[in-house]
């Protein structure tokens, strides 16, 4: 794919050396103080930090670091960063990382600008945040499309809710994939079904019907199947994984949700097994859909026999909806095992005495489904799930 | 299809009473003095201009009309406007119509804030407009997607040149597919079929391989093939209308040229027709892309043969990259012929005798498609669609 730029409302860099080409025209915009976030280290390893500290020391700019954000990052660690944002009169973030790191820095930026408790302003008074620190977000691990959205998904650990705070859009987004060429397989494995589940929950939402953005869901959901298969066979395919890089951020920027209303059913119960498990996101979402969907069974039949046909290419030839709908599910849970991810929760390592039912009890509902769940059958749904 | 409201960077409202949700927001954004500019007058005829008229009076708005924009729209109808917007003060444009109308209003919106002459302005000197008069559209006819873009196709009589001014975008564009119900049968096919042709023509450009930007623009292809069936079967299926308008703004507002690089030489070559004919622009193109396609073998066989398979359901099996390429220039003849386009320039009424070797010499080729056509062989194309 060729090196683009796109507003969405981000302004997206994609492509070979989108950093250099573009990052110093956008640190010319903004203040000298700047928020270096990142999370465990690998950007040291990979020479992405010392690439960026190169620019942001050409730019003149005085740095700040943030690092240690964690996988499924937590309320604390955004107060970390809010207080080292204030402290240090950070004028702009720079988030190095994945979904983790740049989630994290939309509320940091939101936190350090009001003494207010975020989580209380949103969840009890239905605030908005007062104001923002202008962010950018060089992209290492693809995935969660979270660059070029303006959800943030914190763990609250206290509470025991991972969950979205509505935060703010970056100002702009760098999509090198050569960024992306040194993650771990398995957490390339993860953020494609991530991404791939985020395509699957927005094309189970209403309106049921065959539309254009389903159509065009349709294609991501191919896009991104073809492209980690190739990256399987060939971990240093950068063709395949410049596709994967995007498909990710086209799977949750808005663009499918057109004229769709969701509710995102297997990710809400994911998020709260991760509040209580710190689970892997996409390993979690993995050993989840199969089993979701076959409760979804009859509900979602002409959706799910779209899928086979038009992204599994089952031959619809004698078949009945049901039996395509059934063969999706199947190819799906098939593809989840040949592409290494795990089946049951015990595979992940999650103890067998859970509090399922607090799981269960705490997920989010908010319908837009072919079918909602009572907390009842998401129980059912998660002990199937060991 | 959900009523929506997407922004990119256009605010668009979608479905179902969208101008009288949305309008009186967005009017109260703006100043007193509107310039409501249309057509022919069908929205005269079909409810929409009383709907309108309603809707700014009870916004305090002193209303300036500007009408007569027909298709093609000239520069000199462009300065007819510029002189009205500046004679009444204006401070918004209120666009009602198809391309013509939206195409326009963008210049209008530019040549009423200077004296110079945009067009030499902006192809001799290479500037841009000095400033713009905001504007919103309000969708009537559909197939350009100009309410979605910034660019803006005016022919310059004098210089025989029918040609894009770069122009701004709307503030916001309204798209209520029922405003289009009235649409004459023959508008809505050369629509569909210039929606078709943009996506076509964006497929052709580089990079060549399947990439995430061909496989969405094909869903597209798809979409509107599926749905000018089905409005041809029944003109007042609103479903299949509504997937129309807005597969025909996608195809058009710069989703599908992600990472891509295109010259739209079917549509240059058209333009230039048009420059010397006045012709209908969908119905110019569907006689050059058969001929023009043929031209482009084999250069284009690969991406023929992809869109034979994945947009004309041509079985693949024991046929050769040539013979699919060749399959699907058949099926978009048919096709063509299919829905009552015209398959020569004598169809369309074009005299024999039009300069076609003027046509040929002063279309633009920027080069992007797998083929660059020489003068030559453009007259060559334009001789055999006669």
């Amino acid at each position: 794919m060729d090196t683009f730029t796109y507003r969405y409302p981000v302004a997206v860099y994609f492509g070979e050396k989108a950093a250099e080409k573009n990052l110093p025209a956008e640190l010319a915009k903004v203040g000298e103080n700047v928020l270096l976030a990142y999370g465990g280290g690998s950007i040291k390893r990979n020479g992405v930090y010392e690439e960026l500290m190169g620019l942001l020391t050409a730019a003149g700019k005085t740095v700040t670091e943030f690092s240690g954000i964690m996988s499924n990052p937590t309320y604390a660690k955004v107060q970390e960063g809010a207080r080292l944002a204030r402290e240090n009169h950070i004028d702009f973030i720079l988030a190095v990382g994945g979904g983790s790191v740049i989630d994290c820095c939309k509320v940091v930026s939101a936190q350090a600008k009001t003494d207010e408790d975020l989580w209380e302003l949103e969840t009890v008074k239905h605030g908005g945040p007062a104001g923002l620190i202008p962010m950018g977000a060089v992209v290492t691990a693809f995935g969660t499309g979270a660059e070029m959205n303006n959800g943030a998904v914190i763990t609250n650990e206290e509470k025991k809710v991972k969950g979205p705070l509505w935060g703010a859009f970056y100002d702009f987004a760098i999509l090198d994939p050569a960024y992306t060429m040194t993650m771990p397989m398995g957490q390339v494995i993860s953020g494609a079904f991530d991404a791939l589940s985020h395509c699957m929950e927005t094309y189970m939402g209403s309106p049921r019907g065959t539309n254009l953005s389903d159509e065009i869901n349709e294609a991501c959901q191919r896009n991104i199947i073809r492209n980690l298969r190739a990256t399987l066979r060939d971990p240093q395919d950068i063709a395949a994984r410049s596709e994967l890089v995007w498909a990710a951020a086209m799977g949750e920027n808005g663009i499918l949700k057109i004229g769709k209303v969701t509710d995102f059913q297997a990710h809400m119960l994911e998020h709260q097994l991760g509040a209580y498990t710190d689970c892997n996101h996409g390993r979690g979402l993995a050993v989840i859909h199969p089993v979701l969907y076959c409760h979804m069974l009859p509900e979602a039949a002409p959706q799910f026999a779209r899928l086979a046909v038009n992204v599994w290419d089952v031959d619809p030839a004698g078949k009945t909806e049901n039996e395509l709908a059934d063969a999706f599910i199947k190819m799906l849970a098939a593809f989840i095992e040949e592409i290494g991810l795990p089946t049951t929760f015990a595979q992940m390592g999650i103890p067998a005495d859970t509090d399922f039912q607090a799981v269960a009890d705490s997920t989010v509902l908010t319908g837009g489904c072919c079918k909602r769940f009572t907390r009842e059958e998401l129980l059912t749904v998660l002990h199937e799930c060991q």
